[in-house]
């Protein structure tokens, strides 16, 4: 059973984009190979291009292998043998279109005054901007368009001799979301912003430590949960095991709530919750606050198949897989000039007309964002003869872009940024639709609901942004 | 939902290897397209190499295309738009190793008396070997250790001067499994043989021609369905339309039951029965015959999805997704030196351990070929906490190799050919252990059972093989 | 020193085309690495296409790889580890365009009644269409549009049992220019035309046999030079060494002039002949019958290079070399859309001003095709300031085609086969154009010139081809 | 005729690495390509890399393509028509292995407080250490172990307000060899160091400008020469046309004399002089001061060539091209196990024993540095048959390494720093061995000769190198 992001292959148009999935590995002498295994884990956060680099360990000095594609394209034997040493960092990120992709590529391994560092970088600063023009004013050189220089250069920059106060230092000029690691010759570490947006993980494997963004890195290499990085912590482990500093002012916690609802694998935990378990509750919820009669329950899969399972334990409606996925679908595709209606959907997916015809479907989606897929989604049910089509989304109306991490389309491209839901009904084509209340949603959450970030559904952003939709198109000349 | 074949990416150790689909179009303006399009959705025959023929209308002769790897990789716009031509015939296949596999690829494209012809071939002829030696000593050369040589030669050799008596007298000498397509500079012909027991179904696609091995094929070209071919019948398809022949003497239908079992797509109907519907009534039949007090059910993806859901059904206990399947799988994967348990599991499923732990667990799995996967599944499941785990099977043990189209490991291989279904559980290490009865395996087909072929369930082979297991040898040699 | 065909890189344009290189071992422990080496020497006579087939020691059958690019490109470590085995042959070839280049590649390797066999041809077969006729008639099937296959099936349709019998009895049939190599699990087979229009000859390394086109191949691999393999005389090479048949009724001797004029490595003999020294007294009779008063002789880089010294010794006017070959030139290149004037020939050769500027020049190649490349070269000689420019043609005019085993363009693109010497003088705009006359370039090959093949110079061709220019458009239609 | 590095493809070993070239194109419609077939026509200066940038007209900013391998493998039309623009500049060069190599590629294109730049550069700076440790100490970040890196933070952190000021107070900061491109939105900044160690010149192409290496890149395309920049000179190239300045205090001319010897093609001008002219002088004076009696010069291919043609000239002794060249090395040769005498210089070069046999041969080469490659090369002469080998060398013993940006091997790898010439004549088997002598050398240029550098002949450095030796070891850790 597959779940998590469904955006493979195809271009996910009507689809959030991934962020980033990041992993560390101290003290163990497959250090790379655990790196390239925990990035496989973490596929699902960004499938456009990988980077590992690991610590030598006799020579000194860090070394890189990165590139464009999966993880599984990027690493062979050959490039995982040229990554030594028992320290490693990885990233796994989407790509801007382009020729900044390359340069944008993860970890950024850089030298300083510190010697050899190498920094992933899982988030977006909301003042990425302002520390670039000073640093740029101060004789700074920038090589890419990421956030994550604008670290590099704050850590290089410091005025402190110590390599951990240097990093205390650079960290503290950040403001917005970051879940970071930092490879030096002689220590990792790893550190999340004070609202503790994005996950970090600690766990144990072997004699050594793996820092991860999701428990599903730690399963693969075998590892065992130690517990979460806490908001505004940063670690530090070198020879001498782990040291842990609250280096931020304490602040209201803030973490994702869109990674219980779309982002995360459902068999890992994050935040300390199993996503799996967070995913049935959002069904069940959405069966008790937006139920209707009906005669079968069909997940889109792979987002909405946990909480169409959920749902369907609720309202006892039968689940039955009346779309099918095909597992195949290349990077790109190539469609008959005399065009096929909804071709782009039906690539991915085809309806199994003798579940659907002439049956009441309720449809099962994690959330709505430009509508499009949705609506192709409601035909292609109703063309294989359903009698009518229930819309029910298992996360509250997404009003507002993510300034924290998650790469979102513009406000203005949100459908329920300026569509009623009735609105959005009659656009999908659904006789009906209904998306899960907000409480309902921080409900499942339990007790921790204070904790968590859902400004892109409630418009309440923890964090201010003045300058965050102007940042993005500071170097958009340099993209194409 | 995917369901289907599971073995994309890693070698799929303990699975049976794919079969192959075949797709033809004439008179279509965007022949090759539709015929890339029917290859795609029939990616889960046979991953491994891909090839299209055109012919090519004004100028004459056929145009090939072919490669290896995914139907997505082989084709991009540039080889497409070189296929110029009304009608093509595709054919997506798995691939024997080395460097006998790009000559094995098909559509075999020659040039014979009777001008330049294709031919694409599903199935396993059992006298190909007796036919071969016949034609090699009559002068004839072969190029490649395929079944299809034989026929092309049959076809250049025969003594008729008409092109469809030809195509008759070939496919006359054949005994065996096959469902075939020859397309010459001017007609396209389908025959299937007079057993039936690959499938092959007509559809239409504007005012053209569509041939292909199952519905979904039909379905992403938004074809509509005609009729299945019958047994023994060889259809012309020219420009005067559809002539319909029967070649052969009448004989018993004998059908594979496996692609309801496991080969075909969900979302198709072969044979004329919906595949989908008749997996739920496989998990319905499993759980009325081998029903077990436990307190949750779980698929194993993607093969035992569907009848896990209707073994849900029946048995009212609850399905969970409780195996996570990894979308990303590479080709290759690369294990850390000192390994890891069950990592070849482990890189494609990921157990959730919050459904798991201290449940009574009953996975559901369409088939045991080796018994080393189910093996590593049962362990991944106890690990993660499970109190019992009971396996359940929803088809007969299969104790025969197949002789008739399908890849199967030698009988020696299979572990229900010696191996009692005791001795199965405790080397699997279920608590339980139990398979769907011949009979209720037979019952879901209904009242058409006797038109289907279980010989690798019950060893009643319905055509003699007296060579069947050697000739595999003859050209072993050739094979790396 | 380079020299040899200078058509590396970009469209030879104005150039023949290459024919193929040939290259046999026997009983060497590493005998595909010597095959490629041989190859790898033979790159010149062919760069488009490579393979090698080598007869497996312990397990039987043959073993192929071959590919698209030169030598050093189609084979890697990898690929020659995959040849195992005493014995290999191997082919170099230019390749024609599209999809069929693939399929004609050699060596072919097919199965028949006598077992396996590969095949590699050099030559061209005037009765090929014939042949080809009378064997689709009869049943055969052809899957490339290479002469070779029609070897390959006289062979297996042999009434012989024997098998040197019936390699004896298929070439006996085969009439126009071909020297052969067969290779079977117990066997290596060479064999000439009765004409012996191709060269090849036989050499030892270590205890084993080579048999190769030029001997330039044979000291790559650091053999000794045996003797010519006579024209007609058919070769076997097994465990208990060589035999030699004469399977052909004496006929005179053919041998291709053009071998000494372009083909042929200068490094090598070809027919018993130093290349080298022929091209020497090439350029000496050019001075002799075609000598005009000027400051410098310039070689067109690097087919006129061994003639224009030549011409030097002769004339005693200093040699200058006032065109420099580029060496990096690539497959394919971007011109400007804007263009710029004798582009194709700039990006190959540059004019140094400071030898050409105020001289009266001396332009040597070996021979005009087209026309319209030497028209170039005219014109970057001006340009860069020649004085006056004088062409010399170390060979008489090519009127004609070759029907036996060069690539020629048609005869009507052959500037030499319709307008006269004065014409051909203004078009390219030199201010006087000579050639070798055919009596002086026959003399050039001293005592034996009655045994050469003068017909692109003379119309004097040894064979009849009644049907030649029409058979190679048979196939045309399966060419792109 | 080629001439020029003939280290194309195998390794070079026994041979001076090569350097860089550069070239940039301003106000021309098609800049990129331009510069692309500059780029081309200075391959000989640097085969591993290569990199072009063009400022985007209308949407600001600079585009970068870059890749590893030949100019014309780098580049396609898909990524040439990614470059947009007016303005453009390009490199290639050599490529340390390693992972390091992709990094150090250039152009380096960055964005710093006077927007985005592109730095292209050719030469060694013997400061760069210094700078470097100072800049990391003020916080600056290194992405790449290059010098050029280097120029570009002094150019960032200039305290000038104004962007020429700017490169101004970058480039006086830094010292040794150096030939600078600086492309910004607005204009195109060309420099020489004070001492004109590499060349640099000006033209026109259009109505605009091109500068370059050598003038072989003007020819190619089709621009026109109007001088050499100036040693010390700073041009700005913008839309009010040329500016000149000059930066530096002056200081003696040290123009590298090796650029004469081998590195530029003999079509070009460097530094105002005929490479080819100077190259006849070369071997006119080597006849002088070394001759001997003998029957006949041959020339090392082709970096020999010109020479020998010299030495023929003045000597009266025939030449002849009695070494042949292969012209289809590839990047990587497999040898056979059971190994072949000479294999690495047998596979580039074939001896002619026609023209060797029972010979008294004078060999020329430009240089000897290890000895080997000389010495396998007599070995080959003597096999063929040669009575006696001379070896000439048309320039003095090499017996230092350069600082100034050619990437010789260390000292202790010349044969000719710690070895009489008697020595080497034994080492390398000649009959005998002799060198030009350094004031025949320095008579080769003329009047001018006090403006060059010998230093890697003379030991003569012009230039203080204090930690030229180390510098280089300091990254070395960095690169396998």
């Amino acid at each position: 059973m597959t779940t998590g992001p469904g955006s493979e292959g195809l271009p996910a148009s009507g689809r959030f984009r991934e962020e980033c999935g990041i992993v560390g590995i101290w003290d163990h002498p497959e250090a790379a190979r655990l790196a390239y295994l925990g990035l496989y884990a973490l596929q699902h956060r960004g499938q456009e291009a990988a980077g590992i680099v690991s610590a030598r360990p006799d020579r000194g000095g860090l070394v890189a292998q990165v590139g464009v594609g999966h993880v599984a394209d990027v690493f062979d034997r050959e490039r995982l043998d040229a990554l030594p040493g028992r320290a490693a960092v990885g990233h796994t990120r989407y790509s801007t279109a382009g020729e900044s992709g390359r340069r944008n590529i993860q970890p950024i391994r850089i030298e300083c005054k510190f010697g050899h560092i190498a920094v992933c970088h899982n988030g977006n600063l909301v003042n990425a901007h302002i520390l670039r023009h000073e640093l740029v004013d101060r004789g700074s050189i920038f090589r890419t368009t990421s956030d994550t220089e604008v670290l590099v250069h704050l850590f290089a920059k410091s005025g402190q001799t110590d390599e951990l106060e240097a990093v205390a230092e650079a960290v503290r000029q950040a403001q917005g979301a970051f879940s970071l690691l930092f490879l030096t010759e002689d220590a990792l570490y790893a550190v999340r912003d004070p609202r503790g947006f994005r996950p970090l993980l600690l766990g144990r494997v072997g004699d050594g430590y793996v820092v991860c963004s999701e428990t599903c890195a730690l399963d693969l290499v075998d590892g065992t949960y130690v517990r979460e990085i806490a908001p505004g912590e940063l670690l530090r482990i070198d020879r001498d095991g782990v040291r842990s500093i609250q280096v931020f002012e304490e602040a209201p916690v803030s973490q994702c709530i869109f990674e219980h609802v779309y982002f995360s694998r459902p068999d890992s935990r994050v935040f300390g919750r199993h996503v799996y378990r967070t995913r049935i509750r959002l069904g069940r919820a959405l069966a008790q606050h937006t139920g209707i009669d009906a005669d079968v329950v069909v997940p889109v899969p792979d987002s909405g198949l946990i909480a169409a399972l959920g749902y369907h334990q609720e309202s006892g409606i039968p689940l039955e897989l009346g779309l099918i996925r095909n597992h195949y679908v290349g990077r790109t595709f190539i469609e008959p000039r005399q065009s096929i209606r909804n071709f782009g959907v039906r690539v991915k997916l085809n309806p199994v007309p003798s579940i659907l015809r002439g049956r009441r479907v309720i449809l099962i989606d994690d959330s709505i964002v430009r509508g499009t897929t949705s609506r192709k989604l409601v035909q292609l049910a109703r063309n294989a003869g359903a009698a009518e089509v229930h819309f029910r989304v298992s996360s509250p109306p997404t009003t507002g872009p993510c300034y924290y991490g998650i790469d979102t389309p513009l406000r203005s491209e949100l459908i329920a940024s300026s569509q009623s839901v009735e609105d959005i009904r009659a656009y999908i084509g659904a006789d009906s639709l209904a998306y899960l209340p907000l409480e309902a949603l921080m409900d499942s959450v339990g007790e921790e609901q204070d904790r968590y970030c859902a400004a892109c559904f409630s418009g309440n952003y923890p964090l201010a942004v003045p300058e965050a939709e102007t940042a993005r198109t500071l170097f958009a000349k340099d993209r194409r």
